[in-house]
């Protein structure tokens, strides 16, 4: 089971991995994103998508295909990559979409399985049951009932090599939303979309949807690959990749185009509103806002489609450059700044450190210190936790300035990491760059660091210099350590 | 004087601006880059520049060009836009940076002035002596006399329409570098290179930049057109921009890719060490880093530039975007997380936020609250200077919940701005979209408004209700103030 998803490298919970798509017999690295086809209206058609813009997976909808006279027939015979021109995988929906805006559909997981199987589709989705975000859990734990059992249903039926999904529900009930994780993932199926999440994202709701993404995560096994259905906003990607999603499929850059509206990494823009093109894609460096104004509607909606492909494919790439390189949290740290939600998002995602602890490398390129909201990184979290295993002497200085012989042994004391011993000076992350305008939280999270250690060493006796640290750190620091500030007369201990 | 500076739009201290260069009957829209070209060597040819780019203006070296045979005949013969083939402004440098650099030149001042009419420039340079960071303020003095002697000469040499700029130095002495804006600007020559801050850069000494910039500007004219001699680095357009540089050139562009280095908005990269282009230009669209790395050496750096070139000119248009729509602090917010050194220089500019907000505009698009710095923008302090001005009732409730009629008048209490009559709710920036997770900073100066308001109404009786505030805010609060917790039983003290 699984054994098409191979994680190859992680930052934090998000990951690096190749997706074996067998039936095509094509590898699709992750964090992938599928462009959303209208298998009716390709505004940028597919052999685009793929020559200009890399794309290796794309998404179109099998139920439109199933329901049209035009489509089913030619994609019965010819099979969807003939049918759409496109060589990479292509993943289907199955009509849940159609559930949820129209309350009915005429097809069962069954026989749009096999529809899908059919017509030559690489992934394919059951009918699942789109459970809205604020429903209560009784209704959601209902709906997500009859989503389990059609799961099964999915799981019974002979599709071959394709691969099949099984969505994860529970509206915004995070333990429902683990459970429903938990259960999809026992059924032996592939890839685990995180479903109905898309009013959330309309609304903002940053901090909702990573309690949901958290708790479905918590729910799946750590190499089950997640599609997170519906995201197709750049301003999100890194901080979806960071909390380990895999898959995103975007209909927001048609959509959008359609509309005037510009995509941005760090929010919408309407085309109406824009002076100067705030990027450097092709459209953008060729073209004024004022110029594609001027342009009647299918060449103006092609340029803004193309441009929002190619800010929404360049931030995959900054995505997946940042995980290889373990700076992924340097680039959300960047993006929240994006939106006041994003940064509830984050401060959201920086509650749930220790999911993030759990797969972050030991050691990676380099730790930037770039906001309060740093403080909180699981790096530090690890680092407090390694504090209780290390070995400590009977007389500990601990001090922002020189090491002193007039103790059994002096260790540095860094914010917002705390105390450091000098074995570990050169490590990661104790070799972070750190503002010299340092916030109170990088002094509070480090005395939170002393306390720590000291707690886990009674027999110690703790010497404290440091640099004039606010009160609001010193408190933190047990009654029993001698504190010093260096800044004052004598104030080291030391002379 | 200066008439050919106009300053159309203020966000904080940042500005659009229109440049008018009579020589060459150009006008030049600031903030502007001037992409730095080497007479000998184009790598990207300055047509392509202005074609492809969007190239208003450039900077060459009439110093360079002054010294070589094969180029000083043509220049004198055809000019500089012939020679360049270039039909925007040009601005050329004098030879002071050669002189910082062999510490001697063989020219005068008058001598290179003349020659930079003669060949056509549209911008000259006088020679000034870059006096570097970190020396004494004896030395830093000695020099400016020189400078400033020089810019004496250069007033009253003769150069028709030219415009001749006067160099700001100082080193990294505040007071002097403000004394010497003072003295340039009373020289009536026509646009303010700040100097000789290029080593600065190099060490990512942004606090120190932002000093130095904030000292010229105390010093200069409002309307004075100021350029920051040598920054070419994209990631920090938005810091300078704010801080009101209206002007700045690059040779990082062609510098950097001849080393095989990559410029983001976010830092710089090695070509070596890519494996994804983190970028949506149409090099990084069309190649891999792979391929880039097995061109040859002419390809590549090619390549390169116009990658660095795309990138530099793309954030000169979201800054212009930026200060247009009056979010360039929320764009500045967002860059400053490349790096923790910008993050330090962001925390620098915001001590000088009483000069910020001079300019800075009454009414904006939105106010995003961001991070914890947002809490220092000048909006908030102008807010705090407001409330001294308001008429204040006898018995004033400040609340974060609900009005009450059983005081005269009640406010709201909105972080950070602290108190709010209703009057001025739906007034910007108390429109401000701010993170339910909010950080304590937020509190803390909203409590601050509030000992404001106390402060200067001595008359007045004043009930705060706050919704859990942290004891950092609460402390902050007059002891003479009634404050409820309207989260603990009873606590709203309205009940």
């Amino acid at each position: 089971m699984r054994d098409q998803f191979e994680v190859r490298s992680y930052d934090g919970a998000g990951r690096l991995g190749k997706l074996t798509v067998p039936r095509s017999d094509v590898t699709v690295e992750t964090p992938a994103l599928l462009p959303v086809v209208n298998p009716h209206i390709q505004g940028v058609p597919p052999a685009r998508l793929e020559s200009t813009f890399g794309a290796e997976i794309l998404i179109t909808n099998s139920y439109i295909i199933h329901g049209s006279d035009d489509l089913r027939e030619p994609a019965l015979e010819d099979g969807l990559h003939e049918l759409l021109d496109f060589s990479g995988a292509i993943m289907t929906d199955s009509g849940s979409f159609q559930l949820s805006e129209y309350g009915d559909i005429d097809v069962t997981t069954e026989e749009i399985l096999e529809f899908q199987h059919e017509i030559g589709s690489d992934i394919a989705t059951p009918v699942d049951i789109p459970t809205p975000p604020d429903v209560s859990r009784e209704h959601a734990e209902e709906e997500w009932e009859t989503t389990r059992e059609r799961l099964t249903v999915a799981e019974s039926t002979d599709t071959g090599e394709m691969l099949v999904t099984a969505p994860v529900q529970g509206s915004t009930h995070p333990d429902l939303r683990e459970q429903a994780a938990r259960e999809a993932s026992e059924t032996g199926l592939d890839i685990f979309p995180i479903g109905a999440v898309v009013p959330l994202m309309n609304e903002y709701r940053y901090a909702d949807l990573v309690e949901v993404v958290a708790a479905a995560k918590r729910g799946l096994p750590e190499d089950a690959p997640v599609h997170l259905f519906g995201a197709g906003h750049p301003m999100m990607f890194a901080l979806a990749a960071a909390l380990g999603c895999d898959l995103f499929d975007s209909a927001a850059y048609a959509l959008y185009a359609r509309d005037d509206r510009y995509l941005t990494v760090r929010g919408t823009e309407h085309l109406d509103d824009l002076t100067y093109f705030p990027c450097e894609c092709p459209v953008c460096s060729e073209h004024t806002p004022e110029d594609v104004r001027a342009m009647d509607d299918e060449e103006r909606h092609r340029l803004l489609a193309e441009h929002n492909l190619a800010v929404s494919f360049g931030e995959i790439r900054r995505v997946k450059e940042a995980i290889r390189r373990g700076n992924l949290f340097e680039l959300v740290e960047t993006r929240v700044r994006g939106h006041p939600t994003l940064v509830d998002g984050y401060r959201t995602l920086l509650e749930h450190a220790d999911q993030l602890e759990a797969t972050d490398p030991i050691t990676k390129d380099s730790f930037f210190y770039l906001s309060a909201d740093s403080a909180r990184r699981p790096e530090v979290r690890r680092h407090h936790d390694r504090l209780a295993r290390l070995d400590v002497p009977d007389e500990l200085l601990l001090t922002t300035g020189e090491a002193s012989d007039r103790y059994e042994e002096s260790w540095r004391l860094v914010p917002p990491f705390g105390p450091v011993p000098r074995s570990l000076s050169d490590v990661y992350p104790l070799t972070a760059e750190v503002p010299e305008h340092l916030d109170r939280a990088a002094y509070e999270v480090a005395a939170s660091g002393i306390a720590r250690l000291v707690e886990r060493s009674p027999g110690t006796e703790f010497t404290v210099v440091h640099d004039g640290w606010p009160e609001t750190a010193l408190v933190t620091i047990p009654a029993e350590v001698t504190v010093y500030n260096a800044n004052e007369a004598d104030g080291d201990g030391l002379s």
